[in-house]
């Protein structure tokens, strides 16, 4: 017969009796939804959740494929004992008794139905994985996304979600607004170089490549495998909806207006974002200066690693982690240094942060659960 | 300032001074070493015991890479605190005071180092991934690898680690044979239907499909990514070394002599092994009563997942995880089935594998640290 | 100034005046329709016939993508000058004067486009790439496709397309029905050795993998590159459609019923068929007996090539030619054989031997505009 | 029996007797050598060289591969008629009597060899495809490859092979050095506009992206599939030794000494670059104005394909063309242009290119056996 970890019966196919008895002497666990679990960042937040020893799945929706059961989405988790799938709109709120949930809804959607959670259940909190709390401007997020923002009350208690910036708010905050994939990767980098004004904010360029999970499991024929296999190219040039975030959090960060110029790019690879960043130092501060700003600003944090000088990140080795790897290199032009910062979409840049939120949210050690090294190759 | 989580406070980068009074609370670690750390199977350990809660990790050894840093010769774990890397001859046996050992090294070498480990420090405990204790026959060991066996009177004690089947032997044996990636995916699946004589064993075709990670971290040209992306291939059809020790499971499960079919081929991908075998049933026994056998086989094992019949498994949901997925349809032609399994070579092929045999051997829970999901996409 | 091929001045952007008198002096164009333009058969037709030095494309269609550019759908083509895409019912087939049309529509709409071509214009030559007339009993069509034949008397005339076995017949045809991917693949292997009675037909497993390309472009889940990358599986287990049409033709060869076990697999690399074919010898023919069959059947063909007896092929090797490679090697059981074939699924598995069934029926040398090499790597 | 195409039958595997009359009367063909023909860029010479109407591939040589048939080295040219692999010391250069070579070997080697060539053949023309003799200064090539250049009497008279740009040069050449991939993609887009002196020559970042070829034939760790699939990052950041051949071409355009910013990145496939280039247009010249000037440059190019403004290009559809694609988009700041350009590396970044100078060089047609579409999927 085989012997089971206790510690992680929760995750088993088969109950055990005597798991109760034991579940009492161990800590509390809160009790979490997810909302769009059918999803890629959906399926990401149960790969964590599932891992992470302080949680209880208690409710998943998704829409068409409500009533399903989530092996029948994700057969990956068939072995794993998980709610039903359920429609968001049959939710009875306040009987769930949540106490996070993730929302990994479409966005605009995302607004109604988090007014809704917090109508019916204020004393639920959320981290909402969307772009729909992350412009605190809602005229920016009017011009960006073409209609008026649906819960504007509720934009202005959120707190935007990059942890490593705002984690004193996170920790206080009831709506927490998850960054975008590109946005993380790129601000990691380059916020502690404008805090610092090291670098000119008018000369900055953002060469960003991602892999093909960031485009979510939409099912379009730009998506197709063979439309996407073998070749690359740009997309969203000059007008890309990751853009007004950038500008808000660089502009934050410098104390002035700044707009970056940022692409974005395909790569024929699941997971995994590149930004290659070209900056100018300021006042003849030249790569090793920007490069010690940001082994400084990110020696204590446990999710951002800053390699030696000159030496290069690359998106495989932070697969499936909740990591950013940043490397510094001097530009062969005086005065230019070269920047690239390299994460996984769906963890770091999507619900690896959103499970740091929910850690820092609910007063749990930030790295809980999250701990797990990258899977390369 | 970052809160850590404790119970993983040996894999972080920092050690906290507070951490030896809390850890006096938790229950022991074993001492564990692993041999050929700069290989994918090696890779793959760390990954593992870097998650698994009663492990320390205490010696890694790699030849050509010797007095490197891990961060050297994979990127992923330089924000891991971890020995450095020494060369195999270098190490004090006794000093280590080692608990465990995993061999990754090259067949033939593993000999002579397990050899020489188990003389100098008979107490350590062995979990070897390679070939060189897999064959019960030393004479088949040299045939199939062209020398004799540098180790015969081990060989005589070695049992072969394939948990599902001989779970009672490996939790008193000293030195496990963990078994080979294809063979484990193809045991699977044909064991209790051997055992059962359920199917004729004169009539098994497995082919199997393999992803790149399981010809090793081998520096060849038909290794090259050019070479190999984008394409498929059958290799060592009719005569790959994995045979002798199908020949030999097969064997004892249908208690005669059983020589399957069966053709390795290399697939544009990382990980994974899918085989599909071709198999006739005996007296009559159609799929679904081959499905029940194996349904009912695995019901309770951990880490064998048996799909409703007709369903068929992919290896991109087993990616990284220690689960094996079986699913059985019948052919369209009566009396014949056809078979799928799918697992992820570097795990429950090989790596996963080994630590299963680790926790069965020190009286761990057999799961411990390894029950996080699959990562798909 | 740059100077120009005039030989390939059809397919460059900007005409020039002296052109027509130059064609004058050459042989005669066959004006070629391509009904279904936008798919990825339609794709590789034209990548071809554009490098044809006898055809002018004259003619091409797209249902969804009526009145658009050609480049509109396959940017590769903005290069060259081609006709716009119109809708199916909208072609005046008196009007068009075309000599052949290439069918590339879906089944069941097909037998009902080609019916109204033929009625329309009698002396056009079709090519279907579909499966709606390669079934020459349509009750099996019927069973298979779950709807009555639309156009059973074409059916009655129309002539199986696989150039090797039919080529005669082809020569005199009117209506060729263009063999299937994967049954192109199993045939030209098998075919031989089922005349030569050289195998038992009631032991033939064909375990087919396929690249992505071989779904078309439907826009579809299960086709999105996060699905279908970096794993593979095998689908229509014991059921898939292409069966009834391996049956006819190794029927036929054989001189009675035969049913083969078919198992399609889909592999992440956009094309490329392998076939891996297990057989039994009849009367004690050996696997070289087998390799010298095929070597002599194939000895003059231009598009089967049989490697040395041992050796096996790789998809990579034929991508993008019209080749079929095969392998032949002696199972470790005494009396079988293992044989693999490949082509590319595009080419020699549907638009390539569509050409090269129009060079028969038109009577150009069949190796006319075919011959260029595969592209590897 | 098979109707074979006499236009092609130099390229089948069986001589047909009536070739010789029918010969005689098609224009004469040049006798051509390629050395190094076992790695990709020979294997892509091959490729086109075999669908090319007027050259006879008389010489094929390759040093570990030496006395070796083409097939043994590429398959996927068995069924071809070529000449055995010859060691390139071996080669009798007068007897061989050849018209022209095509040098694919590595640097500083062939510095060595065409010196030998010319030497004892003078009549015979040179294409070389490494960097050892784009760099006019031999200097620069000193400081760059770390030894003296071995034949700075024939650099002198070398050309540099970008036709767009040196077209009537190549026309007389004798020794053409052949641009590198990388600096291909850039100097297209670029070159115009420097020469117009619309664009801040100051300001010029290009962040490259290559397929995996383009690293050669190389049998390195960092080459191995799983070592670079399923991810991506940059390399030789700052000190590329592409940049001198950049630096020299743009300055040549622009009339004075410009240095830009360069940034390779390796992508998991197999062909195609993509370079995303950014720019400041100068007395305020805005996108739509440097595209005006791209599109009218090369509105008489062959293969260089200018799309309208604001689409960009993908390198899958220029794969195995010889077509460089390229787009022109605003970039949001006032001012900035972002400009994309792709093609295939092996092909109009290496043999493709090659091929095109022959034509020049010996008077063909330019665009001759080089104008076949893309392939795409």
């Amino acid at each position: 017969m085989c012997v089971l970890d206790v510690r992680y019966c929760h995750v088993l196919k088969r109950p055990r009796p005597q798991d109760d008895s034991i579940r009492a002497a161990m800590p509390s666990k809160a009790r979490i939804g997810v909302l769009g679990a059918s999803g890629y960042t959906g399926a990401e937040l149960l790969r964590l959740l599932l891992a992470h020893p302080r949680v209880d799945i208690a409710l998943l929706t998704a829409e068409r494929r409500a009533n399903h059961e989530v092996r029948d989405v994700f057969p990956q988790f068939a072995p794993y004992s998980l709610p039903k799938l359920v429609a968001v709109d049959d939710v009875d709120w306040v009987g769930a008794t949540l106490d996070l949930v993730f929302c990994a809804l479409p966005h605009s959607t995302t607004q109604k139905v988090v007014k809704r959670v917090l109508a019916e259940a204020p004393a639920v909190k959320v981290v909402d994985l969307s772009a729909d709390f992350r412009l605190a401007d809602v005229a920016v997020y009017a011009k960006w996304y073409g209609h008026e923002h649906h819960a504007p009350e509720l934009q202005s208690q959120a707190v935007y979600g990059l942890v490593e910036v705002y984690r004193r708010d996170i920790k206080h905050a009831h709506l927490v607004a998850n960054p975008g994939c590109y946005t993380t990767c790129a601000q990691l980098p380059l916020v502690p170089l404008l805090k610092a004004k090291a670098i000119d904010p008018d000369e900055i360029v953002v060469d960003a490549k991602s892999g093909m999970t960031g485009a979510g499991r939409a099912v379009k024929e730009e998506m197709v495998f063979a439309e996407v296999s073998e070749g690359m190219h740009a997309y969203g040039v000059g007008r890309h909806r990751h853009m007004p975030e950038l500008d808000q959090e660089f502009s934050r960060a410098a104390g002035r207006a700044v707009t970056v110029s940022f692409t974005p790019h395909l790569i024929p690879m699941n997971r995994g974002i590149l930004s290659t960043i070209y900056v100018r130092g300021r006042r003849g501060r030249a790569a090793p200066e920007l490069h010690a700003i940001l082994d400084k600003a990110y020696a204590k944090e446990p999710f951002v690693h800053v390699l030696p000088l000159g030496q290069m990140p690359q998106t495989r080795h932070v697969r499936g982690s909740n990591m950013t790897f940043i490397g510094v290199a001097a530009d062969r032009t005086a005065g230019r240094a070269i920047i690239v910062s390299a994460l996984d979409n769906l963890t770091k840049g999507a619900s690896g942060q959103a499970v740091q939120n929910m850690n820092v949210m609910l007063g749990y050690p930030e790295t809980l659960g999250l701990t797990q090294p990258a899977m390369f190759p």
